[in-house]
């Protein structure tokens, strides 16, 4: 009986050795039985990455982007081969891909290309011939043949994309942990597993922290409304759904908490309030390559104000030299920066439609005397700034005051 | 100035490590820079190989062979990345391939693919470019786009093809010795590096043991008079030439010894002498997959003979079983084995023109009290089967009889 198609993909974490290997292949091979046809994504085997990126490092600091995906792309080609081959083992059909050799074609942005179409006759071919087919995740070619990658995580954007591609029933992407929680375990044990989540919750959960799901994937699999379960390849559990409407009767009005320690607050103290001002510092910022994610400016009554924005940790160096220059030119005054921060974040589709949330908030903080240096909201988010120090407290009270842990 | 093209083959040894491969960067950006156009064939790295075929192997003993060369084609594809990324570091222009993009398009015979042709356009553009090229050895696709391998040393074989196609001034072959030598040093510390050889020679050489190059390549190379110069990654002094001619003024008569103890003599007894009773024999035993070598066989004046013939001796079960029943089957005697055996051999283009040779042979060895089990002759060669532990006592012996340590 066909029971539909269904896209599974698999981390490095669930394919590290070969008894996981086989594990993997025990639970492709149940599905099977079940009657489903399955396209298997697989990234590379445990840290394989790392130590490819290692033995290019001691060849050369910064390599060729070019020559970093034809390295890095062995690793998901590795993972395949040995996929196929636990399945045969287990006496049933499977045949294995690279990205190239289906068809998944990029542009030429190396180490981080985008995929600009599938051609997948070839998967849809072996499909009817009955055979399992296993896709070698995070890798495309260019339309001149250049094997490309498609950046960190790329494995998830893989299994989205062919799941759009192909019109799968469901894209399941296995993990080490059981789903997608209403915030960290380890910050937090009482977080509980979410059930179902929209796309635009997951969305900002990613781009606030949550490591779970690559961002750019969750956007193409809103995109194209596909319906993705987040679970884990050690256990039979089902984890988390992500879908376009996750609320069902009652409303949930925060989903989740999420925290991020991996940022520096740069401030620009004493801005003229002039038109053109903020928007001549971030370009320079964003000409050196340099991510800015939170930004706060306050207009003071006396026409000067102090501008605060965050940056990745790694970039603060690049980040202050470009803005100290910056700032001299336009004649404001210091420059500062502090890397003590955290940003903790509530996530929720409902909070939209109901008032007051914040202010729940920054009572949830101000209970625990915890004080807040910038707050920053979107359509689904509250985030603020704090001290780092009290990161974990912070999280843990808000997961208390929006009752996750119910 | 434009100094010709030149076809570089490093194998597994040279490039063991990130020192060794940044030592052949700096081999080929000497080339380069004195003018040469240069396509670099890159096995993988030291025992990388292996350590996948042990990884398959746990997996499943007998693997796919699409599967495997899914697999195995890896290895090479880390090495021209990082090979490409040395020479980059020195400033020079590079850009690997692996087997698949440059159109090394093989039949779909997995791991021991022939090569049917191959599309050098993107070597050749590139080489217009002014770039050093890098191109994954060992491995090629179908035309189905299915990755294939070349099988064991089939590096050697990209590269010479690689050299017939692009009309290259000369294929080198950079190996961990230092060319061809009269016969293997470790057993002969005498034995001398052979300036020139010839194909046929050399062909003689490789098939009976001496495993510096696959003797596949060497084929491909006299068919289409490619010229090889076999030398060593490890230093600048010349090896050894294969050619067409290699006889100057005075004849060599013998050029090398060789010696093969990796094979097991099987031996039919009492076989009815009648047509058809060879045939049928080694049709089974080429039926199972096993390839036998040395064939001897005496009719004796009763009408009955023993048929011995050896076999590679990891194929010793699988033969013994296939042969047991044809031999039932037949009405022969005994089927026996000797796995005590080794092969020694003599080659040498000159000793078709000069009789007495293989006496000169059989004395040597009758000097040293050493048996001989089987005799076998060619144009180009004569082997005797003796006792394996023998072995090097004979190769020393010819090695001096026919005077090659001068």
């Amino acid at each position: 009986m066909h029971r539909g198609l269904i896209v599974q993909k698999y981390g490095g974490s669930s394919v590290a050795n070969v008894e996981r290997i086989q594990k993997v292949a025990k639970r492709v091979a149940d599905y099977r039985k079940k009657g489903y046809d399955l396209v298997v994504v697989v990234s590379a085997l445990g840290d394989t990455t790392d130590e490819l990126i290692e033995l290019a490092n001691q060849i050369d600091t910064e390599p060729s982007d070019r020559e970093m995906d034809m390295l890095l792309s062995t690793g998901e080609q590795i993972s395949v081969a040995l996929l196929a081959m636990a399945i045969h083992k287990l006496g049933l059909e499977a045949i294995s891909f690279t990205g190239a050799q289906v068809g998944i074609i990029t542009d030429s942005s190396h180490t981080k290309a985008r995929i600009i179409k599938i051609n997948a006759g070839k998967i849809r071919q072996a499909l009817r011939n009955g055979k399992i087919v296993i896709v070698a995740g995070f890798q495309g070619v260019t339309l001149e043949q250049d094997i490309t990658t498609l950046g960190r995580g790329g494995s998830d954007l893989t299994a989205v994309a062919l799941a759009k591609e192909l019109a799968a029933d469901e894209c399941e992407i296995y993990t080490d942990v059981e789903g997608i929680y209403t915030t960290d375990p380890r910050i937090e044990p009482r977080a509980k597993k979410i059930k179902r989540i929209t796309y635009d919750e997951m969305l900002e959960m990613a781009s606030l922290g949550a490591q779970v799901m690559q961002a750019r994937s969750i956007e193409v699999a809103k995109k194209f409304n596909v319906p993705i379960h987040v679970r884990s390849s050690f256990s039979d559990k089902s984890g988390t759904m992500i879908v376009k409407e996750a609320r069902h009767m009652e409303e949930v009005v925060v989903s989740g908490i999420t925290l991020n320690k991996s940022e520096t607050k740069i401030t620009v103290c004493d801005v003229p309030d002039r038109p053109g001002i903020a928007a001549r510092l971030f370009k320079d910022i964003s000409g050196s390559g340099v991510s800015v994610d939170m930004i706060v400016q306050n207009v003071s009554h006396i026409r000067q104000t102090d501008i605060s924005f965050t940056v990745n940790k790694l970039d603060t160096n690049k980040a202050m030299k470009v803005v100290r220059r910056a700032a001299r030119a336009m004649g404001t005054g210091d420059v500062l920066k502090d890397e003590g921060i955290a940003r903790v974040s509530i996530v929720g589709v409902g909070m939209k439609s109901h008032s007051g949330v914040a202010a729940k908030m920054f009572e949830a903080l101000a209970s625990h005397k915890i004080n807040i240096e910038m707050i920053s909201t979107s359509d689904i988010s509250i985030s603020c700034i704090i001290e780092k120090k009290f990161a974990e407290a912070a999280v843990r009270s808000l997961h208390e005051k929006f009752g996750l842990g119910k």
